[in-house]
């Protein structure tokens, strides 16, 4: 009998899941509105529901592997018991996994989202492409996510909190961050730091073509000024620029701490990449010799050591989801 | 048959050698003068030549689980195979584990010496004394070198450049580093950094103690900074807080990405820890919500989460030789 497994993708605003089987190509999946005003029950309600559904349509020909769900952090790991997070009132130190296990009934197994998207596109993206099974990958969205996997595993270090790489210090005396310290890597490579970063340079510079971006669109998006940094104005152009510095310091900072094959970016603002990385690429260059040094290349004795890849991800918006249905196929590592 | 090992310690200035069990309550070491003039050869003879000597004492009674040999860095794992050694002349791309295993018809393990120091204090220092098996070691010395060891394995990364954390940057427009980049964690927490500082601090602002000292002392060495900060100078204080505070962003940043249980500074200078350690907390706190969130307090709801220790290395100077003997009864992990 194949089996498959279950994923859930619980987002701030889309709830997701599916079924999903490699050796079956099954990728049977849903999405509805996350219901947090109607409460924590009420979610996970749905969640409960969804899955039964799933589980009444496959179980009676495929043996269930396990049901993975993904969460926005922090979550402490195993338990799957959620820490504080702004946009789910009422949810702080909830116990997701024993929850949902004890509604239906089966084990289930709750990881960090950012971490699931990592497991993706470890197996199923750019690791898979490129035949490597360890990466860190970083998430660049409303914040910036951060996950790890080494030998085909997530790195959940002591309790789920691994590869929070959207708090790396960059700039110590920056910008104020939501998790309490100042100059975070989020605070630069995220979209609503693309967002501020606008009205800072409106504000301080005049910056023409981005000050007319805002009159037409008051409640512009980072994907406006990626069209007009991608159309040369020189202003956004700039925004990108800092974006790339500091994601190349951050990714410096974690290829000599972590020396793994392949760093990825993923999320909404990793479109942007033919803007942001030119300066990313003269940032690790100018910050990691351990990337110096495995940049490929054949040293004056003919000798080329172990490649560091810094690549797109190949995955789009499924990684977090495809993740959760990889998990309950996959072994964490703990520290 | 009690098995024993061997281990060899290069440095830059030392050579040293002992023959080690812990069964047998065994550590018979030497250490001589790294004839680091008389070239590459005249060295791998010394070292070959005190193990045969070990080996002709220890192995009629004693099975050899295997030799161990720490270098400095860059070094590429597990061929042994040396980078450029500013202080080490003609070593570039040098095989080390293949000339000293090939010379004594013997199989031998060569490591990065300060993930050797990880190694050691997580099996005999703080690690055993917390009952962790997994830690992140920073040395602060002439450099600062970095060690990770997960679940009693030395996390090498790719080719064994994982734990390069004194190159993580710290402060991005900061002072030039030997590696390449700027304001690099190195800049700012070792011996040869506490001499800069105080060399600023009398030109910047006449700092009127550290000037005195230079005075007495032309070539004054950190440890004496440390003495006249200990006895109040608030200049030389001030550099000590400076030393905490790089390593409290330093150590956030690697709390944030790697989530170990147990982080821990050692090496000549952290024998300043009360005077650097205040700046340092006070980072942590305001770095890491990691670290907030993990500190070993009770939450509101009545749970604790697990801890993370930040703390001074038990072991003294003989970490590095300790690890390269610990070496062979332990297992690598690979990224």
């Amino acid at each position: 009998m194949e089996s498959y497994s279950i994923g859930v993708d619980l987002g701030g605003t889309n709830l997701r899941i599916a079924a999903y089987s490699h050796q079956a190509g099954l990728f049977d999946h849903v999405s509805m509105p996350t219901r947090l005003d109607a409460g924590r029950d009420a979610v996970v309600s749905d969640i409960c529901q969804a899955i039964r559904h799933l589980l009444d349509r496959y179980s009676p020909n495929k043996s269930l592997a396990g049901i993975g769900i993904g969460s926005p952090g922090p979550i402490e790991l195993p338990e799957g018991r959620l820490g504080h997070l702004p946009n789910f009132p009422g949810w702080d130190g909830f116990e997701l996994r024993a929850a949902v296990g004890r509604t239906l009934g089966k084990p289930v197994i709750v990881e960090h989202d950012a971490n699931l998207a990592a497991l993706a596109e470890c197996k199923l993206g750019k690791g898979k492409g490129l035949g490597l099974d360890s990466l860190c990958m970083l998430t660049l969205g409303t914040g910036v996510g951060g996950g790890i996997v080494v030998s085909g595993g997530i790195w959940d270090g002591m309790n789920g909190m691994a590869g929070e790489a959207g708090h790396i210090t960059i700039w110590p005396d920056g910008h104020a961050c939501g998790c309490g310290s100042h100059g975070c890597l989020e605070q630069y490579a995220s979209a609503p730091a693309i967002r501020r970063m606008v009205k800072e340079a409106i504000a301080e510079r005049g910056a023409p073509g981005l000050a007319a971006m805002e009159k037409v669109h008051p409640n512009f998006s980072s994907e406006d000024v990626f069209e007009i940094a991608t159309a040369g104005d020189p202003d956004a152009m700039r925004i990108f620029e800092i974006v790339g510095r500091a994601l190349g310091i951050g990714v410096g900072t974690l290829i000599n701490t972590l020396n793994l094959p392949l760093y990825v970016l993923g999320g909404g603002l990793a479109k942007a990449w033919d803007l942001f990385s030119p300066s990313l690429f003269a940032e690790l260059h100018h910050r990691s010799y351990v990337y110096r040094l495995t940049g490929g290349q054949v040293d004056e004795h003919g000798h080329k050591a172990a490649t560091t890849h810094v690549e797109p991800a190949a995955l789009g918006s499924d990684a977090g989801i495809l993740g959760a249905c990889l998990l309950p196929f996959t072994q964490a590592r703990e520290a």
